[in-house]
């Protein structure tokens, strides 16, 4: 049994919690956060101990700390949890700062550092990652990642989510280069605000193409959109050579009704939280892994390339030009 | 070219007449109706003459005729029509009569006789045919025939149709005995009527179960209802030994709209004569090959066998128990 | 928290004890199971204590009792757990015998029982039913469930089953009798021997179709084989006077695949654990609102009705004939 | 009844020989080719006389011409069949020349020329645009083409075909200003030889992503490639601000299998001439409306914008920047 401390009792802290206090090989000891409220209500619900974040580095018997604390919180609680020799599951980003993030890389080299970018985690993409490695569709091209949300976050969010690139598209340059298998090494993007206007007033944009091009010539096109009026739409299309691989939505059922109308098919799970709650549970599961010796599958430099496409494309569309990397 | 004269302008004389017109190796000579006027027209619309008959069986000329006259006229003209040394095109039942049916077997035993059974030349059922024949379930061993209408037609006609049997699962009979190339040994069938009461009065029933055992104790269900609520849905599953193939529905077109309600597919295409078009020209161009002396791949007798299920359906139906072959 | 004690640590039981430690108002306090090894294993992963079914009887602590154990303990256990004012999650069938079913009736008349059929908790069954609730399709008047198995059990298996009415359609014919909301009044069947002569040396059959009619003329078609070569086959149609509704199979992921042979599908979930482990889940949760005073959904009487039609439909296969309830 | 001629009988122009043989208002009269075994061939097949390009021009009877020759001639024929007074219906691309075509506008301002983007009568687009009309998702955003073909042409033909953009990717930047129904105002691409070395070598691209952005921010991307690996890949997805709406593939047919694999659907069509039959049957039928007076649904100034996009998307690729239309 290891036991972890929680950093932030926040929406995606409380999933973690609960995943972390389910699993056989962790115990949730510490919860940490701001709001003593929040802590002591975490806390109480899994039975772990509401402690500060200090309490935490110095009790030797943790083994490891989850990051689930606000964004400009994570680059130091990483340096601190490494110095204070703990293995660390961090959410992602990494940080809203590039120039940062790559000055801290060093640092942190040698972490036990799992980055928590939770598609890599979720079934479906795990079997269209392996039906490409099974070589099922040949030599992969081209790839074609849909990442629309439901509807958009409040404007108030917007402002400090450091842009669609960094807030939302995040997962989508990470999907590319774990799926590629190659790095980007051009961006080119256009955005636009069609959805609400205030998202554009507090300078940010709500709808987004971007194509990233790799060395080799191979293509992958990304459209986002902050709404999209049918829920939340995570699909991914790979190209290959000998044919096609498509990972598609989860519907609430497979209930279908056939009326004169038509035939209608249940909604698309509408919440990251339900389409990707098997994945948390498996990033738990690899957490444990990595706290009983397995090396992180996805790690700091991960979180530096994504952020590294993520600001390329925010360059782009204000240059309106393609940005190398 | 073959000269072809059509008896019977009516619904599906005019489909005929106008795949053969379209026929590079049919000329539709002539056109025979008691309703001069629909004779009239449908001969005018097609390059075709109108006659009696008669004159067109002492018409040394025409090679062949398609008998699309009412389901009462249909043994007697095909008698006649074989007399005279015509190939037959006969729309399906047969008869209604099974008894009269056997009887004239004889007769007509060495007829150039092809009967429009059209869901043989359906495409998908063709395809599903097709991969049976191929082994790809393995060895066939139960089937799911779901044939339910869209609407029922009207009350006067449910009183000469024959009953649901006879007139409407007689299809499904034939696509039972085609798929399972072994002939039903027992049949046990349930009607009901639920679909309007004045059915019911006429004497028929709007609902029905039936099953099929061969005597290789083989199972086939088929479902029947004179009205779906959602389009003409006309689909077979095949259970095999090794999976399972399925002929599904065909939609109006392939689009799907996707909308906080979830996902709505097209509708069926809603008239058997939008859905069997493709079979209907498939059938013409077989009697173009039975004209140049091909063998018909489906004839006399398997109007009688078909009929001969029917009417034991409804003998179950009516005794309430199976009823043997 | 109630504490609940588990009696039979076999495959099922222990399901159901994962989902009692997992369940936050639960606690799992006893293992019962006359094979030792297995009671201890179980134990010691959940936390329990290894006991005897006296010693859980007798304690006043242990507010409930999951009855997994083999199917010619359930009614003597649940006799017993009554007796014992314990609440009781019981695994279906309640019994192979219905004469002996029926006698118990009155001992178990006001038991907290809850009777798992676990498809009814299954999500999709659930959205379907809500559908029907509804009023999605209009009135219901027809049902098509099909229900095949991966693989068939072992030939040793089958002879201590009941017989395949008893064993594995037992579950459909209370799917049958929870959609239509109305008691079948008769049942005709027919069985045959197709996959595999062993089964029917041992006196059962593997290939069967089954169709319930109610007293308004309400019909349902049972399908069921104990090998399909695809997978868990879960499917049901139900088809009301304004359309149709259906609840579909479950794959294991959504990714599809393009090639020249066209589009491939992953596989349908393939065991029964999988498929239903959504539902065994719902009805741990079900059985501690039972705990808390809640009535159960499912009771002895629906066990018993299901073992009726299960007995009607082995007597129709073996008379050839339907059999009126 | 209108006489028609055609110039071309290669592959195109006996798809449109034969469905104006099969228009009831059309006939087809004349067969103009340099190829004079071609036109005698087709002549004979179809009831026509083989003619040249100025007895046609000459002849009074004749209504209109069906331009289905070599892409070279297309503006020339034009202009001459227009100054002949003939009804003109000529095949995409109008020139490949886009200062050519340009210079050209003016002497066809007043021609009755139908263009055949056949894509524009297909079923299932035109069930998409009707979709979008009627506003069932919304108001329109932004569009995902995707146009791959099953294999790439032979190497002799990319080198005269003008490359990818204005040979292929012509029809997708015509569906985009049909379905967008505002015209882009700056276009991006990039451009891979990825299929086959050879056509790199013939200093052409074989995969290409482009986006096509509108004055009002709306963004369309195309997905090109020459070769597909599973067949004819033709789909639009249509995203609004309520929903999204998509035109599938067509397979061969409905059937289904499943099997331990998993679930395997029928091909997709493979061809163009089978996946567009029914357009160019649709646009046969339009070109007899507009014989008789209506205005051409798609003309000349269609044909010229959809090469004004090709060529700036070229120039993308060739720049590495937007290009601003």
């Amino acid at each position: 049994m290891f036991k972890i401390a929680l950093l932030g009792a926040g929406r995606i802290g409380r999933i973690h919690a609960a995943n972390a206090a389910a699993h056989p090989a962790l115990t949730l000891s510490h919860v940490v956060d701001p709001v003593a409220e929040a802590a002591q209500a975490l806390a109480q619900e899994t039975g772990a101990t509401v402690a500060t974040l200090d309490a935490v580095l110095a009790d030797p018997s943790v083994a490891g700390v989850i990051v689930a604390s606000s964004t400009d919180t994570h680059l130091d609680y990483c340096l601190k949890a490494h110095a204070a020799g703990k293995a660390i599951f961090c959410e992602k980003p990494i940080d809203q700062d590039l120039a940062r993030a790559r000055s801290a890389a060093g640092a942190l080299a040698g972490a036990r550092l799992f980055l928590g970018f939770n598609r890599r985690f979720d079934p479906n993409f795990q079997a269209l990652k392996a039906r490409l490695d099974a070589g099922s569709v040949g030599a992969l091209e081209t790839l074609q990642i849909t990442s629309h949300d439901p509807a958009p976050p409040p404007v108030s969010y917007i402002k400090v989510s450091g842009g669609l690139f960094k807030d939302m598209a995040i997962h989508d340059f990470d999907m590319a280069r774990w799926l590629l298998a190659e790095e980007p090494s051009e961006v080119f993007a256009w955005g636009s605000c069609l959805v609400d206007p205030a998202i554009g007033q507090a300078g940010d944009i709500d709808t987004a193409r971007t194509i990233l091009k790799t060395p080799s010539g191979r293509l992958c096109v990304i459209s986002n959109s902050r709404r999209s009026g049918y829920g939340y739409d995570q699909r991914i299309e790979a190209f290959g050579s000998a044919g096609m691989a498509r990972a598609g939505n989860v519907t609430e059922s497979t209930v279908q009704v056939w009326t004169e109308s038509g035939a209608a098919a249940d909604r698309f799970q509408n919440f990251f939280l339900d389409r990707y709650s098997d994945a948390y549970r498996q990033e738990m599961a690899h957490f444990a892994d990595v706290l009983a010796g397995a090396t992180a599958s996805v790690g700091y430099a991960d979180g530096v390339a994504a952020l590294a496409l993520a600001e390329a494309a925010a360059q782009s569309v204000n240059t309106g030009k393609p940005v190398r990397l």
